[in-house]
């Protein structure tokens, strides 16, 4: 019953199918070969506009290099108080900006909103030599919190964005499920909407080890490949990179993993929902749910094997856990960790 | 007739394999799975000691990792002008290290000699705060000319390290091709002959994408962890980095594929070397041929599909071309290589 | 009547004579000059113990440096919202330090409590590599609220350090004015009460353009050298920015320039506060006072001539202002300005 | 007799008189005072077009700064083997630039020519990811040798900087030397010949601690500002740098002090020319000379309170030694000089 990350569990096996196909024969190095030529044309097809495409292995590596190409070293990044880039990246966007300044916003259901953004930017004064200077706002499309924004959520926020001269950095580790979830086309929750740069991510969706970030004019990418090369992040055998995004995206592979990760997430969240004395506490959208649990449940699931990471302290005898779900999640499994809740 | 570089090969089979196993189930992420766990114990074992490894995806990333945990951003460090980290990763270890300086020194056959060590580390004052100050030595095994350095030449390049209290780094990225040519055990070229920390390479000899630092003295690892983070390259499924590096390992399959590397090189430098105007640049001993070719000869190979790198502008109705094999390499493209040479 | 910062007000008339008796004769370049040889002793003996003194020429390159001395590029520093370092610094420490990351913790008066600290630094998980690493906590005295930090206040901050393993900076950009306000030796405010390093300001206190970085332990200054060079902060003619800060320890003029600054901030706040309308904002005990003011006083004061800085936008009718003396500060200046402001 | 540098001497009178003209009253800080304000025009007025001027008070600073505005962080600067900014910096515009690459070429009397330009520059693949990307040509006139540029010279090599477009820096530390020998107009020796951003040095030519960076096109200044508030150089109390600054340019006294300096030189070096056993090196055109001395010479010299520094090691009886001259070198101690060294 493992509901600890998406990470933990492997890769789908049409991904090892793709490694195998790819590792045919001979090939540039360095991207020079033909998969990861054929990446900018597949991702124009899913953007239904041409993009510039960078693979990479870390969404890490994709957000870092994503922002240091959008914010200078005096730049200020606005973001959400959890979002990944400033609670679990050990600094990598000050270390790729050379230092600039993350602005960290609270925002409900782990989403930012306009207000929030605004409030905080009139800390920096703009043209002030003082102040960091704002450059960029990045939101985490699905959020920390399994939330998604809807197009006109994001649309709001870039029209911020464009009224201040910032750039808009999506961090897409998970944008497949918030793509499954919206149910809308992947440009109305990205470029339309105003986004300028996607880390798309695929490892936590059926890939080993692949992220590619996007850039939807190309002018923000013009010194993308040297930052890439600088960082270490240009692997030399690329092919085994784009291999497994361009199985993501042929025949929609990603949205049909993210659909089956977001389901077994919603069956969890409706079972628990029934069961007393838990709470769900932010909607369940994506692929992770977050639930006050009685601390005596939390003890039972753990005694039968159930793996998952508290969120919070215990607090008046229930503690907040989060639960994910993955493309490989076991319906069975879900159904277990819900006897057992149940006691 | 690819001969262009070890990265143009794809993986050995056991590669994919061991990815197909390492697939099954689920895993702590973030290097916290049992794969991972593996590796200090494997490296032991081939080390004949205890070592701190860290496996990441590319050789610039452990090389750049690497030299940021021996020098400071006021240090220098000390290489061939032909070494890798200077010529062939954008800066790398200067963007890793905050701007540390690499003092390039030339070397007979690739390989650095203590002389010109210490010729060059005299430019920089020990204490002198107008100076960078002298940091590390890197050296690259087997060299960038496909040389090797013997246990004894180490030693004599830690030697000037030691007296001068700086680090010794080795660029492995070819370590395997050189300890199938030395016929030594991996400790007497490392560690034994006084190298601190070490990047090992697997990517060019039958991996995907892995590459592991391995420090022999785990005070110098102290904030490694947080550097690989910060930059992007602790990717979530390790297992799948870990479980190349022990396929590398087991069996000594690393061995056999550099032995086999090794061996197409000889084999086509024995063949070019009885050839007419041709004139091999270096002694071949791992599995890099620098040789000078006829132009007339260059095009006609290349007219049958030849690929491999000019290394140098034409002379004289000449071309220094560099050649490279594999383990991958068929011996009937080495032979029709030849054939096609000898016109 | 010039409110605006005790940086609009010159050097002291001793200063001056200071750099004409600096000027004689040669001097050995970038500090090796016998002035600057002379710093230690006079700071070792304005704080009871031996100390490493550095002179530079701005409170952002003072603080910088120190933090860069003391936390690693993946380091943590928990500081004041309100403090110089995070609000008007442009990311200088993120800078020097290659990103480091600057917690800030709100707190009453301007001032951090070992609460605030504490519930702050929870968010950082020691040893996890996916957080930056609590590294060092930054106190500004006297505040930028210009309150000032008891002895028992620091001591009980340096508690929190010692207990995490963090050092304790003081930025003392108004280290004099708070000395004279509390009236103990300097040793009881700074390396008695826990402080590691403490930037020493005079530029705002008499001098042109002099600070000192002090280490109270010179293991933390072990690559302040390079660094302070490398940073373009060595300067050649070292030998007049050292004679500016022994002009200002000679005869404790220090003390003297504070306590007549101080005085002053007294004799305006004390008149402010018997005038309807006016509300003090914080205790005023050194030489900043922050006060409501109703707008139509505002605008008299200024019709006049009153210079001083809003410190928030109007809100029903009043403004937070600052008002800041110096030592050289007329007191008629101080009289007209309450006689403009009482109508 | 002190020839150690032009450092090791103190302010001219008129400098000192300057800082107390600008002593008086208030002023805004951070550069907003009037006579910073007056910068531009006097800077413009001395090099005949409108120019961006930034006071900095260091040269290493100066430098650093102006190389971060036009390369980066994966740019390659190309300068003489002498350049102070590769030798004496302790790596400051690898600090400055987040690791961009020195690539320091050997020259003629401490120059660099076109044609080593671009030798060294056919290293850097124009568009190779792999490499560093050349950015930058710095240049130093006077040269750490003495000698100066011609206008035709500065030309030359500007040319091979559009032509790859790359920006062209001066270090002008010894500026005033260089147009005092050149006799000719600042602008002809400048951004009439191509220079794009010059350090135009005063500290060693009459003041205590006064550097400007000047920019011909303001473009290339977008981020300076920003730039130098982080790095600790914008100073509180600006005003006693630019007053300095202003205090050199009227009346044409750097012109007056430089010619005095480099007057003291050609004294100098025309009675060491005269002397048996003394070779000069370089053409002593600026107020630098080397050249070797007898060994026993030297002795005696400094037996008798001689001061200067060893360029080399002894070789042959002879060292090669370096004799500054400044604007406030006495006759009397060249005079004195000459008479030792014969004998």
């Amino acid at each position: 019953m493992n509901f600890i990350s998406d990470n933990a569990w492997g890769a789908a096996p049409e991904m090892l199918e793709a490694l195998g196909s790819a590792n045919a024969g001979t090939a540039l190095s360095y991207g020079d070969d033909a998969l990861t030529g054929r990446l900018a044309s597949e991702f124009s097809r899913i953007f239904e506009r041409p993009v510039a495409v960078f693979p990479v292995v870390s969404g890490t590596a994709a957000n870092a290099l994503a922002l240091a190409s959008i914010a200078p070293s005096h730049g200020v990044i606005f973001c959400h108080a959890d979002a990944h880039i400033e609670t679990d990246e050990c600094g990598a966007p000050e270390f790729f900006t050379q230092g600039a300044k993350l602005a960290t916003i609270p925002g409900r259901n782990g989403k930012l909103d306009p207000d929030g953004i605004e409030h905080m930017m009139a800390r920096f004064v703009r043209g002030s030599v003082h102040h960091s200077q704002p450059a960029a706002i990045s939101i985490t499309q699905a959020s920390e919190s399994g939330t998604c924004y809807r197009p006109e959520e994001i649309a709001a926020i870039a029209d911020v964005a464009r009224r201040n001269h910032l750039k808009l950095h999506m961090d897409g580790a998970r944008f497949a499920n918030a793509i499954a979830w919206l149910g809308c086309a992947p440009a109305e929750a990205s470029w339309k909407a105003g986004v300028d740069v996607l880390s798309f991510g695929a490892t936590k969706n059926g890939a080993l080890a692949a992220e590619a970030v996007i850039f939807f004019d190309p002018a923000d990418a013009a010194d993308f490949e040297y930052r890439r090369k600088r960082s270490g992040h240009l692997v030399s055998k690329m092919r085994f990179v784009s291999a497994q995004l361009i199985c993501a995206l042929e025949e929609d592979r990603w949205l049909d993993w993210a659909r089956r990760s977001n389901a077994g997430a919603r069956a969890l969240a409706k079972g628990l929902s029934e069961i007393d004395g838990i709470e769900i506490a932010y909607p369940v959208e994506a692929n992770a749910i977050f639930a006050r649990l009685p601390d005596e449940m939390i003890a039972r699931l753990r005694a039968q094997g159930a793996q998952f990471y508290d969120w919070s302290a215990s607090s008046a005898g229930r503690t907040l856990v989060r639960l994910i779900t993955s493309h490989a999640t076991p319906q069975a499994e879900i159904a277990r960790f819900l006897e057992v809740a149940r006691g």
